[in-house]
């Protein structure tokens, strides 16, 4: 297949790519930044453009069978600030970029949502993919918005997409502010000895998911043509505290710890059941979360 | 109370001022437009701006204890042109809007989403506010979205919001394009002798209020110190047909009608279920749709 990934040089984006490559596929990346903690690769056809720049996207898109779309400027955490900044830099180019696509191409859409944000506050858990969705975050309103437009596109243009929400990713090239991941801004602020903090009790579980199992189980979903929206999780529950203790383990420090209140837009514990996508993944078992965070740890301690 | 109303020279906004006038609140009236089918009332302040104009919104806003927001450039119609256009004319705006109206007052908030195009295809009628929103139209995507904002703005900000989801309001001072309401339409048609338009086979039931009943049940929700989403509509499903026949006998023309293919955006059958709002409502019956029809017919007669 020739693919196209959009934020390839991003964190899963990153992945995608790895995985693509590993999997044959002929590999395009349209990113506005370089790669960033590694060197371009050899087999990837690097296109730097924002996907404002309308003749490289329409040059991207050439041949490409389907497009794995990562880019995303807002931050799941930004909480109160910049609405409108996020509406006009998020959600109006990405209108621009399905008309553009359903205009010059037939490829498949790979469209990256948020399972974290877009359900809100969770009846029971595990959430499926039929789950009301009422999310509470600006982060979450707009992803789900996207979302729905695609639909809108799927049903008035004839898109084909495929609609990932994913739990809370986590790997190597992830990025280490606060606002990101939490076990990568741990182990980041460990190797640098600095304090964690902790928003609430520490006892919200949420859904981690090493980022080469999320990027393979779409491989997977998109191989067997699936269509329609996805949970990719690892369908289990860590709280903060549970994190924590498998870190000092992980890396043999003991690092102080500030417990701050929660946020009101922090959605609380939430499981996703994965039922549905793992009937593509011919029973392979998500990486296990000592075995992921060790992984980061290595990478961490290389890195910085 | 003083009660501003932003959009109050529209369809359902100028039965709001009538509404507020006759249970004795002082009117405020920001448009940018001028009444339409009557003169300025006298006991009403009118501002013709618009609400991008932050110097006449904050003097809009003095000393007001509600506001009813009523301003929406988009049409529930409109269906697949213009997206971006939407987004920019009616959701950053009103995000603007929030964002002022909580810097500057402790005013309420009544805002007017769409119980038609919010929840999307309906799994079973009547529809009550937990039922799932999956709006398939740009209108309800953008009208969701305002409402998930505006619950921001609530857990975030302090605000005080009730947001109405009505049916199908009609009455007197509608718009009369077939994107507007199908009744008016359809009289304002018969009047000019012209042939009638049903979309799809006419057999899709819908929940038709007319909008004195819409603006009453409105108010005595806000008399209430009633926050939240509440349905608003008759409760009762009415076909196209049903429609026509009524019509029919209330004009006693027999008006050409052609029957065209639906439109994927339109959603399928829907009735409100009003059982929440009914509860402030002193069990008040909603007005019988004959004697709503009769009585935009006689509108139309002496006004076009």
């Amino acid at each position: 297949m020739n693919s196209l990934i959009i934020g390839g040089n991003g964190f899963i984006g990153s992945h995608m790519v790895d995985n693509c490559l590993s999997c044959g596929d002929s590999v395009r990346v349209l990113d506005l930044y370089p790669e960033r903690y590694r060197k371009p690769l050899p087999n990837v056809e690097y296109l730097r453009a924002s996907i404002l720049d309308k003749a490289r996207l329409l040059e991207s898109l050439i041949n490409v069978d389907v497009v794995y779309f990562l880019a995303n400027s807002a931050l799941p955490n930004d909480g109160n600030t910049g609405l409108i900044a996020d509406i006009q830099r998020d959600l109006i180019p990405f209108i621009s970029f399905l008309d553009l696509l359903c205009d010059n191409s037939q490829a498949k859409l790979v469209y990256y949502s948020s399972g974290g944000a877009i359900y809100g506050n969770i009846e029971n858990n595990p959430v499926s993919e039929d789950h009301p969705t009422n999310p509470i975050s600006p982060y979450g309103i707009l992803k789900l918005a996207m979302e729905q437009y695609i639909k809108f596109y799927v049903n008035t243009r004839g898109l084909d997409a495929l609609i990932i929400r994913p739990s809370n990713p986590y790997g190597t090239r992830q990025g280490h502010l606060s606002m990101q991941g939490v076990i990568s801004t741990f182990l980041y602020k460990i190797w640098k000895k600095e304090k964690l903090t902790v928003w609430g009790d520490g006892l919200n579980q949420k859904d981690y998911l090493m980022v080469e199992d999320l990027v393979s189980v779409t491989y997977n979903l998109v191989s067997n043509n699936r269509s329609g929206t996805y949970n990719v999780g690892s369908g289990k529950g860590s709280s903060l505290l549970d994190i924590l203790e498998l870190i000092k383990e992980v890396t043999g420090a003991n690092p102080e710890v500030e417990f701050i209140p929660q946020k009101k837009t922090d959605v609380k514990s939430f499981i996703l059941d994965c039922t549905k996508s793992l009937k593509d993944q011919d029973c392979k078992p998500r990486t296990d979360l000592r075995e992921g965070l060790s992984g980061v740890w290595e990478w961490i301690k290389e890195t910085f």
